[in-house]
């Protein structure tokens, strides 16, 4: 049985017809497309949108509260979170049929990938790496430079003339501002001895990649996962984070639990005594969102299937020293996982 | 009185404590201010925030209602587009007060403009013209540029090696492509001959520039008002929104009603035959946000005062042939408006 639905969110209507806009709304009436939008979007929603109906209008709740009115359904999913208080209330007035609040429900239908968004997922990723190995290349050949600079040169690397969108604002972070999950760039220079975390992602055809590392730098950095610190406790800290990422990427497979996984990279950190300073979840999933499902955290009960899609992000945080995190976004196969 | 309020929006936060991040509700009981936060924001919010109490949290909106409870108060005001309406629904859960409803409640507010924002929206405007400089010098000085290589290009020169922010993403269109309000860039290449129409904006101290100039290009462009097209259809509409805007800009002082200022603007292209080639608004405001109060529009009945910060952007767009756009923004001054 289909269900009939609306969505609002540009990623989710993409995911429905091939298209979308920042003024819209896409319904699902018994199997029946429709796409409502304004005349600045209507000519190219037209040419780009797959088996779907645009109308053009500036009135868009009224146009799909005429379009369901002429299905005869009795109920109507939406997402409590795809419309702002206001919208809703636009929206819901004088509506005669059940709107019925399914939270996150296209993210759901999304969180196991087809083959095709796989092939575009794995293109994300290798772009993505190459972007790394570029912007080894630049730092390499640039001294002193802030990380300012490098948050600027690198998004700039990423997206290759402007070709690639990125995926997030990469975090550009050095020492003691690694220690920060979501940092901020700074004015502070990349010396030799630094302790080098880049956590950066771009997209291809609308598909993100993700991936994290943390690197030595002297004037050769390189963004393999050898690395060797001239600090020992950098060195020490980063092999449990490696070795953390490590047997939960092998842990992975289908009809494990999320929440074992985030056991298997949170327990290893806890038995080496770094239990606090891993304070986020150890992955989630991505794909035309950068945050996607399934979550794969202490709590969560989703079961691995194959074609799920997620980053595996270990991390040890010591504040006012410095920060480590890997991360790689993997496939769930047949059998186990491979690394996009 | 001061009436309580709730908000969540980034800049209508900024405004009233001087900091924002973007997981937060800020709450002004009886002139108490409150911002509840999470731990990756909590330390930057307590060294930003001006008279606010900082409280660190996972549970915001369980916080929020304790706070409430805590204060003796009949009513909190909060905006329907401000909280999904998922969000919504956790907030209202059980709570006891009257949550009173006032759409745009906090961009209302900023809409007559200090003059420390003034200054800071003039130093805005200066910077987004002197990239508008900048980039023409780029352009004259390398050949065969496509719309997406100048978008680029574009955005890089405004954003000072990393040192700005963006006020929105530029509009670069050639041409035909012009004729479209909202642009995306193409592969299309600027040729000698070309009409290229440039808006764009940057931000100093998160206030918004906003700026655009339609421009002959002969391998010597230039931003100025004063231009002279080869193709004489180009020129009569070119003069005509340049007027149009002369007009508008002469016909702004306190007291005015915007509606009567897009009139000026709108009739005078009418008078010139293309009417239904304007077929946005004449202006919008300008501050924290791109877009804010007052609306320049046919219908806005906003009477003009002194503070008042907004675009002037008559535009004409001939579809499949090309497009004039001119904007610039101003503030109302005591006696008519100068251009920032």
């Amino acid at each position: 049985m289909k269900s009939n639905f609306v969505l609002r969110d540009e990623n989710s209507v993409f995911f429905e017809c091939g298209y979308s806009c920042d003024n819209q709304i896409f319904l699902n009436l018994d199997g029946n497309k429709f796409l409502i939008t304004d005349s600045r979007y209507a000519i190219e929603a037209r040419n780009l949108a797959i088996n779907t109906q645009i109308i053009e209008t500036n009135l868009l709740f009224e146009e799909a509260k005429n379009l369901i009115d002429k299905f005869n359904i009795k109920e109507l999913v939406f997402d409590p979170f795809d419309f702002s208080y206001g919208d809703f209330l636009s929206f819901s007035k004088d509506i005669k049929i059940f709107l019925k609040q399914e939270p996150f429900f296209s993210k759901k239908k999304r969180m196991i990938k087809s083959q095709d968004e796989i092939q575009k997922l794995k293109k994300a990723a290798s772009l993505g790496a190459r972007g790394f190995d570029l912007i080894a290349d630049f730092i390499n050949e640039n001294a002193n430079l802030s990380e300012k600079e490098l948050f600027f040169e690198a998004s700039n690397v990423l997206k290759q003339k402007g070709e690639l969108d990125l995926s997030f604002l990469p975090i550009i972070a050095i020492n003691q501002n690694a220690a920060k999950a979501h940092a901020l760039p700074t004015q502070e220079i990349l010396k030799n001895g630094d302790l080098f975390l880049m956590d950066a992602g771009v997209k291809f055809q609308r598909y993100c990649s993700d991936r994290t590392r943390t690197a030595f730098f002297d004037g050769n950095l390189n963004f393999s996962k050898a690395q060797k610190f001239k600090n020992q406790k950098q060195n020490e800290i980063y092999e449990i984070v490696k070795e953390a990422q490590n047997l939960a990427i092998k842990a992975i497979k289908p009809g494990a639990l999320a929440s074992d996984i985030d056991n298997v990279a949170r327990s290893f950190i806890a038995k080496n005594g770094y239990e606090k300073a891993f304070f986020h979840s150890t992955g989630h999933g991505v794909g035309l969102d950068i945050h996607e499902f399934p979550n794969i955290s202490k709590n969560s009960q989703t079961i691995l299937e194959e074609g799920m899609v997620f980053s595996v992000e270990p991390g040890i945080y010591l504040e006012n020293e410095f920060g480590v995190r890997i991360e790689d976004v993997v496939v769930v196969t047949k059998s186990g996982c491979e690394i996009l």
